[in-house]
């Protein structure tokens, strides 16, 4: 078995797949970015039972991913609409869309609502105004790793 | 309990998740990005057991995100590294280590090389070459779902 956490990870990307890296947890948050918002509608998109997806939804508010509002009294009923923490989560789900392309034409594209254009997600310098690929990357110690670790190429090939 | 795969959804999300969705994996691709290419490298930092790994790296191989090649003859031993594929998993991987800054400071940060600045992920219109955030992007059919799905904006507030 796997552990079941990746606690032991000191890692950035470990600590968001703690938050994010439960099955269908993004299938989630890419129908809250489509506008789904009652849970009738997400179960009917998702076709998990009842009982997990009011877990599922339980965690994202817990973990502030999801907000809870209500929108009828009698009977209470409550919607959930995504967070700004969620809306962070962009360039992750279009990027795993993008990804998807080689093996099956998209459903769905996403383009710039001013211009009608397909965006794409990148990795960018603000300094150079450039796109930044792996191959012209480097990692070096960050805040939370105050050691001298040199600074090297990302890749070694 | 979940159904085991995300085959009933046809969406280019959940097709890269049947890739890369599995627990670990993205640790193992992210580990194989910074230069990790060995078996017991990759166990030592990952603690999970081998018969696992083994497993992992299989399945990775397999998938087209990782190429083994032999690196010594007697005993026979072999090294694992990412192919093309796996590299243009960099903007998912770097986005999701940017997203748990709020969580923790990073131990790691990731620069462009030419110029030391710290890079992130971001999606971009390359029309009219600017950031485009979830509230300025919209979706529409793509060429698998070739209907007159209307063009509207992503987000249904």
């Amino acid at each position: 078995m796997l552990p079941s956490s990746y606690a032991g990870q000191a890692c950035p990307i470990a600590r968001s797949l703690e938050v994010v890296g439960e099955r269908w947890t993004l299938l989630i948050l890419r129908d809250a970015f489509l506008g789904v918002r009652r849970f009738d509608d997400f179960q009917a998109r998702l076709e998990v039972s009842r009982a997990v997806l009011t877990r599922r939804l339980a965690a994202l508010v817990d973990d502030g991913l999801l907000r809870r509002e209500r929108y009828q009294a009698r009977p209470e009923r409550f919607e959930y609409l995504p967070t700004e923490r969620a809306l962070d989560l962009w360039p992750t789900i279009l990027s795993l869309a993008r990804w998807s392309e080689p093996i099956a034409p998209p459903e769905r594209e996403f383009v710039h609502e001013a211009c009608g254009t397909i965006v794409y997600a990148a990795v960018r310098c603000p300094h150079c105004d450039v796109d930044v690929d792996a191959a012209h990357a480097a990692s070096r110690g960050g805040p939370g790793y105050p050691t001298d670790e040199s600074f090297g190429p990302l890749l070694v090939s």
